[in-house]
């Protein structure tokens, strides 16, 4: 199969000039030098050839492995980089054009990655820089641990190993301490032969502009791949993160290829690099695999862990996993600071454990022994609150049906359901752990039983109805809790599911029935009416404002997709719910009052 | 159509858990609470809420937008994060634990994005937090623009600006300075309605586990998409960056919705935020497209541009905008240091011009007058330079045939083709341009006609060679070059092409021509033999050399993929154009001084 890459990339010729604009837009310590669209070289912004007094750093290579190399230009790491079009080495004019532009009388040391185009290029344009008097090394990465040794002139090719080379090595953090080119190019010689690389790629990339064959079929994934785009080593099965890990770890520390200096005791450096399309995420997960699998199966000691984006190709799916020899000077000028944009920072300093105890609640919010448990001896408020709450549950448990019925027309039908779960809940729990002689805890308690068994989001309205109801009693007297205090305990439920649920009346929620009962309520308390009888015209108010729910617009749900002439047909179940187990509680209440 | 998204993630269940531990292997600043798999919270490593004397920030929400929010946890932004399951809300438990965790006595802020699991989630942990006895306050952050002003509950979605709350505002950066928790609060309140955000996909993301829903056509884009997956505002035909950037700035920067307080004039910082799946290079493109067209379009000053994947949504292709409205105290903050390891680094500082000049050459390698374009009269060396040059390009132009018959077996058919171009450039340039009285400088043009006409490697590796031995000559007398001087550049060049080229003898390349006859006529030329006849005999082993790679497997190039039997029926092209124009040379100047 062969696809058109979705991009939104016009003109692919314009792609790596695109980049370097935007690149200096983000990063105001970066420069490129004005000769597009042959020269695209980016530049430290406080370099200049004629009074630079270190060794210059360039690298450099075909574009489309960003941020490689531009991002890790700054202080610290590279002074320029050398940008061709995409997988194409830049041309020899626009090489010398970045050594001229950064090169004092130090010298200049080139850090190409091993392709024949970057190595021929580079090559004439050192020979040229010298015949101008410029003094230039170069150091050649080849970091593959795919192939098998090559026979030939090809070598091993330069992959995300040339990264740590740039920043490790001399070549970006000694060159910056004043060291002299030959010294500053042995060290980078020496790094780029401790560093082995290998890519699981799942995807191919997309050439702007191009159609992009997808040679790898579904389920299959390349292993070993390049970074422009050509085929792996081998095509295999797709397999879990940590088998992959584990072969490519294998792979690279192979004695039998002995591409890495590196034995058992070492201590060792990693770098998890994503190819262009692998979120943060995934490069974690493999980050998490590779450690103690360096650690168990290969007895090395994993220093630092690098995990990000670092040279990519594209938009490629995969990554490719770098692991390179180190000790107390090469940690040093890993963890020396610079300012290039995209080195990773965080990662070094010292390792604390992993992780840490989940907290315990602090002990003044545990509970005291007495509001523990249903009470042996009920009081007469206990007595009431419990006859209210069975009234309340079982208004619930009867409606479950018609509830369901409503909620099949202009929800996911499961609203009676799930109230009746809640329902049933508190009905059993009752019996055993409701402290009911304290009105408080109690409302705390049925706040539990709800969040034990009601999922979605009436269940944790609900639940956060009871604790600002607890919160409130808790402040009144725990002996007896007043009208005049329920009243407010149903206020603040009623603001705290509206914070966070963010519904307000008219919503068409079950605040459409609470908020006029809760008004009715306070309005006739505050009018001095008998407290049973205020309950029952708020709970009135209740029902008149769910029935009400008919004509109104959806504002939460999934009632928000519904046709207005169903809805019209149909009160919203949450409110007809609520209204529901209000109006059995207020008559409950009027029953016990009356027969007392 | 539907495809099962290409991932080497087995478990859908682990991958949150799995990534946290892969962050913090990652970054040593790092911890998490040990309550997988319920309980997931990255916090810093160096707070403890027994000894916090500030107030805490905590983020999070569903998991899947990686790097947020566990990767922007460290001093000057989070204190914790709180990662629910991949896209759903965290559990209250979890985030009650990442609280107790790092709340001292200054109380915690928890900054949440506008989802409606979230807003419950949080609310409920705050509430029972604060019964605890912990001070929190929460701030809903839901900056986008893409669709109209909602009519009810649901309100503006959080998208990539949150980043921005939890920096800028003091949520993070004021913090750390020590303010109250009411300070903070209002400050992240007041920075969360100075930020708008629209997306763009161009894909939609692959759920770990799940077949995903390609609702996308080729060719589509979505404009104002969420960060779940959810579909867009708006499906449109993909329509190049400049035009998709400037339609975005003009919904986020609308007068029409107000949704951000900015007005021309106005100063602001600019977020580009991957989607998962873009590469930096298409991010940059799309900050260079945007800086311009909020400066022109919109007469805004941009102070800052964070372009990266900071909240992405799994593997999406595509990004976001977010514009911020930005002030001196706000810079302040956001520039303020911080050690959250995903917070970009090099975004802030002085902005110099952006390009500078391609610097010119440094004048000590100009040429003299007196070495620039074909001298009046000849000298008796520069005759024979000049009829030596035309005896060995007319060699090249008639082997043009033989040679691309030979390289349409070995290669790509066009040795003969591309020779032929160097060689009639060589015969014109020499008319007008070769200084034929210096012979140094006369190699040098050589190396210049080869470098204008021959693309590929044969190309550049025959400008190399010039150039080596320009360098070599150079350092010799200008008025007559020995022989031994003569075979000393032909060593330089032959070590110079082999160097960068990375070929030596038995490669199957020109070199097996030329190494042979150099080492032929150093030897000669020792023995005291006299020059015209050594190179004569020299002349012999290149044809000789060039004849024997039939015999040698190919170490370069594309006959490296040709089988040995075809390869033993033809010699390297390369090789035998080496052999036919150095012989040609050597029999012109034998004739010449038999003729003198």
């Amino acid at each position: 199969m062969a696809f058109q890459g979705k991009k939104l990339i016009s003109d692919p010729n314009d792609v790596v000039t695109e980049f370097i604009e935007g690149l200096v837009e983000t990063y105001p310590g970066l420069q490129f030098l004005d000769g597009f669209p042959q020269v695209k070289v980016v530049l430290r912004a406080d370099v200049s050839s004629a009074t630079y007094n270190k060794v210059a750093v360039i690298s450099g290579g075909g574009s489309g492995h960003e941020p490689a190399h531009a991002g890790f230009v700054g202080e610290g790491m590279l002074t320029a980089a050398i940008c061709g079009d995409v997988f194409a080495s830049p041309p020899v004019d626009s090489i010398l054009a970045g050594i001229r532009a950064v090169t004092g009388p130090m010298g200049c040391l080139l850090i190409v990655t091993n392709y024949t185009g970057d190595r021929l290029n580079f090559g004439l344009a050192a020979e040229q820089a010298k015949s101008e008097g410029y003094k230039v090394e170069i150091v050649i990465v080849g970091d593959d641990c795919a192939l098998p040794p090559p026979r030939g002139i090809a070598g091993r090719r330069g992959l995300a190993g040339t990264i740590l080379v740039n920043k490790r090595q001399i070549a970006g953090a000694a060159a910056a301490a004043g060291l002299s080119l030959a010294d500053v190019a042995a060290e980078a010689k020496r790094a780029s032969e401790m560093v082995g690389t290998m890519g699981v790629a799942l995807s191919v990339c997309t050439l702007p502009g191009q159609v992009t064959s997808d040679r790898l079929g579904p389920g299959k994934m390349e292993l070993g791949l390049g970074i422009h785009g050509e085929p792996g080593a081998a095509v295999a099965d797709l397999q879990p993160v940590d088998v992959v890990v584990s072969h490519v770890l294998k792979q690279i520390l192979s004695t039998e290829t002995n591409y890495v200096p590196i034995t058992r005791g070492n201590r060792v450096v990693l770098m998890i690099n994503g190819l262009g399309a692998t979120p943060v995420m995934e490069l974690m997960i493999a980050a998490g695999k590779a450690v103690p699998n360096l650690q168990l199966e290969h007895g090395l000691a994993v220093e630092r862990v690098y995990t990000g984006s670092f040279m990519t190709s594209l938009d490629m799916a995969g990554f490719s996993i770098s692991i390179m020899k180190a000790d107390e000077v090469i940690l040093k000028h890993l963890d020396a600071t610079t300012k290039a944009p995209h080195w990773p920072v965080g990662v070094d300093g010292n390792r604390p454990p992993a992780k840490i105890p989940v907290p315990m609640p602090p002990s003044h919010s545990m509970k005291s022994d007495e509001s523990l448990g249903r009470p042996l001896q009920l009081s007469q408020q206990g007595h009431v609150l419990e006859v209210t709450i069975e009234a309340a549950a079982e208004a619930v448990v009867n409606l479950r049906d018609r509830l369901n019925e409503w909620d099949s027309k202009v929800g996911d039908g499961d609203c009676g359901s799930t109230m009746y779960r809640g329902a049933t809940a508190i009905l059993e729990d009752k019996k055993k752990y409701y402290p009911l002689n304290d009105a408080a805890e109690t409302v705390n308690e049925i706040g539990a039983s709800i969040r034990r068994v009601m999922g979605g989001t009436s269940g944790i309205l609900y639940h956060i109805f009871c604790k600002a109801a607890y919160a409130k009693l808790k402040a009144s007297s725990k002996s007896g809790i007043t009208s005049k205090q329920w009243a407010e305990a149903l206020e603040a439920s009623i603001a705290a599911v509206s914070k966070y649920g963010g519904a307000t009346a008219g919503y068409r929620t079950m605040l459409d029935a609470l908020i006029p009962a809760a008004a009715v309520l306070q309005e006739r308390l505050s009018a001095g009416i008998d407290p049973s009888t205020a309950f029952i015209l708020s709970s009135e108010a209740a029902i008149a404002g769910a029935e009400s729910t008919k004509h109104m617009q959806a504002q939460a749900g999934r009632s928000t997709y519904i046709s207005p002439e169903i809805l019209a047909s149909v009160p919203d179940p949450g409110a007809m719910a609520a209204a529901a187990w209000y109006r059995a509680a207020a008559l409950a209440v009027k029953d016990m009052y009356q027969a007392s």
